[in-house]
């Protein structure tokens, strides 16, 4: 598309979340030829360590990786950074400041989505690895908008991780939709008025059509986000470092 | 995946059929997590020009831009390319002699699986867009290898062009497919033994289910050479230009 800015994907964390979110930005883009498209670089590398092993387990710091991949996208040509691993959010403090472009906080954008769709104050679900519901990445977020986050105790949270490492093994068939429902549904018994899909293995098998209450996708919303970004001028709600950190990572 | 060299590849064109051969990677690719994956750069950039205008109508060159994102995508690590577009491979003896890494040839890769599915001088049908048929590339090809191409007669050309200007539009349902329809029925009842999809958008919606004979999905061909090339040591049939090229632009 004339005059867009060059959308840079983060990605390999998994593959699978990968090639759905750049699938969603195609499919957002309003576009009847190849060149009304946005001009997309993709850098997935899967070698990242495993984002959950290293906030709950002491596992390797993926921080490195990301660094390195963020500033091969700006190298590249990137405007600025989406990253489909709902995870690798928590490492974002220390990655910014060393990556000169910004990155569109998947979190930012799906909680935001999840308080156009329920009333104030209402309990919101939060299907995520245990390294995101550890981090309270999304927690903090819907609090900090007047939502009430709710997790799924830890056997429903067995059974989320279970149903995202077998899409993570390309097995996207019933078993892992049957894994997150144990969940989901037990999320919306306690009174769920809305359920983020929030680990990008998760759209891969769980569709609206599955739950009884609004389903928010955190891939479509980062893919939106990156549309509109390209196209309509400066990102909204980046996860870029206050001024201080800019400094920091600079001397 | 460990000691794998990393994949690049030179989409946009168009940005459904770039998904699509990614995905057809990750699928292809023997991995049980994120970290048994290949390491895949894109650079999509949708807006090279029109690869059937410049070779039928004068349109503007692509080369220069196949040779930027070439670049790119050495400059960010990949150790080869392959291109998902068939029709771009008419410009590869221009791009290739100015591009340092090999790019994988779809055209070869596709023509071989032929070979292998069908009798020797049997008759193999072309679905692609009218400059693929035009440059004659899977013509030769097929030649090369003892079979012998059909391809659609004037009226069935447009309707394969009608299918694929919809996919590129967005538009993945059953006009798309009734409209390659209509070329594939006319080449089984010219005698086709196989046909090959050989627009990287006719995959997105024309399967085997559709049509009578052996279908050949060329994108599936290239992931498949793509997972082999980055696990297997050299990329095998690229499309490297030979000795003289590679000194004439050197100079």
């Amino acid at each position: 598309m004339a005059n867009s800015r060059v959308v840079g994907i983060l990605g390999g964390m998994g593959p699978l979340a990968t090639a759905d979110l750049y699938r969603k930005i195609i499919e957002f883009t309003p576009a009847h030829r190849d060149q009304d498209h946005l001009h997309v670089i993709i850098d997935a590398d899967p070698t990242v360590p495993d984002r959950t092993e290293a906030l709950l387990r002491g596992g390797e710091d993926p921080t490195p990786w990301l660094v390195a991949g963020g500033r091969r996208l700006r190298a590249a040509g990137a405007a600025f950074i989406v990253m489909p691993c709902n995870t690798a959010h928590a490492f974002l403090p220390r990655v910014q400041p060393l990556v000169e472009i910004p990155f569109v906080s998947m979190i930012a954008e799906a909680a935001r989505e999840a308080a156009r769709r329920v009333s104030p104050g209402a309990p919101v679900g939060i299907l995520a690895t245990s390294g995101t519901v550890a981090a309270a990445l999304y927690q903090h977020e819907l609090d900090r908008l007047g939502l009430r986050p709710i997790v799924p105790d830890r056997a429903e949270q067995a059974a989320v991780e279970t149903a995202i490492n077998l899409v993570k093994a390309g097995e996207v068939g019933p078993a892992a939709t049957d894994q997150v429902l144990i969940a989901a549904r037990a999320l919306e018994r306690d009174g769920a008025a809305a359920l983020i899909a929030a680990c990008t293995e998760l759209p891969i098998v769980l569709r609206q059509d599955d739950v009884a209450v609004p389903l928010i996708d955190a891939t479509a919303e980062l893919a939106r986000a990156a549309v509109t970004a390209a196209t309509r001028g400066d990102p909204v709600d980046t996860a870029a470092p206050a001024e201080g950190d800019r400094h920091a990572a600079d001397s």
